[in-house]
This record gives C-alpha cells, sequence and structure tokens, in this order.
C-alpha cells in the first residue's frame, strides 16, 4: 500500500511519474538521453547498468523492469542475470565489466569510485564520456530506487507486466512511459 | 583531480553540468521545480532536506553548499548546523522534524522509509505532496551527491566560493548554474 495516493492501475515508477507530473518531465527526459540517446554504450549496455544498481539497491520493480528491458534489447535473458550474479565472470566485454564495477561502487556512495576502477576501465577502451555516463546513469538510478521503494510503490509479481514494460522501453523509450496503461485502468495489477 | 577532464574554474557539480549540457538541463530543472517552484514548504526548509542528505552522503560540496543557501535563506546559521547534528532536537517545526527524518532514511535506501514516520509526518500537518517532495528531493540529491564524488571533482574548501553560490542559489535558483562562473576562468578557485 503506497504512503501516498496513487493511481491503482499505475505501479512503481509508473505512478508515480503521474503523480507529480511537472516534475515526472525532465525526470523522463533525463532517462531518454541517458538510456536512448546517442551513445557508443548500446542501449542494452546501459540497461545493464540500471540493472546492476537496482539490484544491488534491492528495487523488486526497478530491477525487474530493467532486466527486461536489457533482455529485449540484447535478445537473450543470460546477460543480465549473470550481471546480477556476478560482474567478473558475466558474458560482457572487459570494458563493459570495468564500467559495471564502476556503477556499483556508485551505488554504494559517490565516494566509493576508486581511482584503479576508472583506471582500469580506461585501459579497456572506456572514453571520458562513457564513464561520465555510467556515473551519473547509476547515480540516477539510486534516485529511481529511493523514489520507487521510499514510497513504497505497488510491485507487480506476475513476469507478464515486465515483459510488456520491457518491450514497451524498447519501443517507445522513457518520454511517455504511463501514457502506454491507460488499458490496464480498472484492472488489477498481478 | 576530477576522474574525466573539467574545467579548472568550475568545482563541484558546476565543472559536471558544462561538461555534458544536454544531460544538465533536465537536472537543472527538476532541481529548479523541486526546489523553488510553488510549495507549501519554504524554500530554506527544502534546502535543509538537500543539506542534511548530502552531510549524511558525506558529500563535502554539496553539504557545504546547501548549508550556504539554507543560511542564506533563513536568515541565520544556527538551524542548519543543528539540522545536520541532531534532527531532533533542531529548531525546526515538528513536522520539519518528521519530514527530516524521512529525507534521512532515504538516503539510507528507499527501504528504509517507515509507515511510522511517515504516520508520524501525516500527524504533524504534512500533505501527501509534502511527503512525496520530500521524498524525491532526498533521491535527488543522492543523485547529486554520487554524481560530484563518484568522479572526483574538486571541492573547494575556502567559506566565501560557498557564501557567493549560496547568494547565487537564493538569487538565480538552479536553472543556469554555472552560467555565473565565468568570471573564475584563469583563477584558481579555493
Amino acid at each position: 500500500m503506497p504512503y501516498i495516493p496513487l493511481e491503482e492501475h499505475l505501479p512503481g515508477i509508473t505512478g508515480l511519474l503521474e503523480y507529480r507530473k511537472d516534475s515526472a518531465a525532465p525526470i523522463r527526459e533525463l532517462t531518454q538521453i541517458l538510456l536512448r540517446g546517442p551513445s557508443s554504450l548500446t542501449e542494452g549496455e546501459r540497461e545493464l547498468i540500471a540493472t546492476i544498481v537496482s539490484s544491488r539497491n534491492q528495487c523488486k520493480f526497478c530491477t525487474a523492469a530493467h532486466t527486461a528491458a536489457a533482455n529485449v534489447l540484447l535478445g537473450e535473458g543470460d546477460t543480465s542475470e549473470k550481471v546480477k550474479q556476478n560482474i567478473s565472470t558475466a558474458p560482457v566485454s572487459s570494458k563493459m565489466k570495468a564500467l559495471l564495477t564502476i556503477a556499483a561502487q556508485v551505488q554504494e556512495s559517490g565516494k566509493s569510485v576508486t581511482e584503479a576502477s576508472v583506471q582500469k576501465a580506461k585501459e579497456e577502451g572506456a572514453t571520458d564520456l562513457e564513464i561520465h555516463d555510467t556515473v551519473l546513469i547509476a547515480a540516477l538510478f539510486c534516485l529511481y530506487n529511493r523514489y520507487v521503494d521510499g514510497l513504497a510503490t505497488v510491485t507487480p509479481t506476475g513476469a507478464e507486466f515486465y515483459n510488456n514494460l520491457g518491450n514497451r522501453l524498447k519501443q517507445h523509450g522513457y518520454n511517455r512511459l504511463a501514457q502506454g496503461y491507460d488499458h490496464l485502468k480498472n484492472q488489477t495489477v498481478k
């Protein structure tokens, strides 16, 4: 039961973005720029950064949502699971391992990011902008995870909800996330 | 020494907001809406939320900046210091104590926010929107603190820098924070 009155058909972040639309607009825009804008990191790689941070913050809604988005974008569900289990043995590039390590440090605290981990990322070919974006995406999901759980939003438990959301996030991005849920009105979200 | 090349005359968040201007725009806009937009919380009260979160994240730049902004807006420097030391005995209203307690819980984790702390805030007269905004402001500063420290930005040590910044944040808000620093080019920031 959320701590504030949110529309029942809009679980997780979706109800919050409808609750206060003026603050939702720049949150959506920032996410669209970072996760879907031009980048030398693929959309799937950027969703993995969102996934590892959400997973380590134990935010069930965001973890399931961005795992689903990563899986749709990568075309398989193995990589996201293995990244969540162990970055160092996951089937991603050495550069991505280094960037995911930085993201995991950001999840703990900005002060946890070490010069050694940044140096490692650079040695593996990460650009300054990729390092910047990794830190900012990780920081953004520290915002999202706290927003979603801090107001005790509803977390659907069925896989279908997240599969649909993952497909929507691939097809439409983040600009108008909640709009697509009107068909759920008067339904119970599972 | 920052982990990525930032303009030397722009310490803390200011250099980051210039480094990637497209992502900076919605960050600035979100902050302006939440900290300076219409609200039943005063601007000073909202800066105290930013201050307590930054302080508990041990982000020196953000703590000093928002302490200075709170002090300018409140007209004194006693309240911000006492809030950082102990919320329960600080010279703020019972409602603000309850909201600052929620903000401090958000700093730990979204999952740390308890039904009891939200109920207490409601009993002390906090509206749903005030509770929402407290959680989102606290979450936003968890983003800022990680962005600033995660890229090892420079932290000026002199009080003058933060006093000037606090005055700028009162007078001009967050829309064009870095613009006002052009006069610092080719100077060493202390």
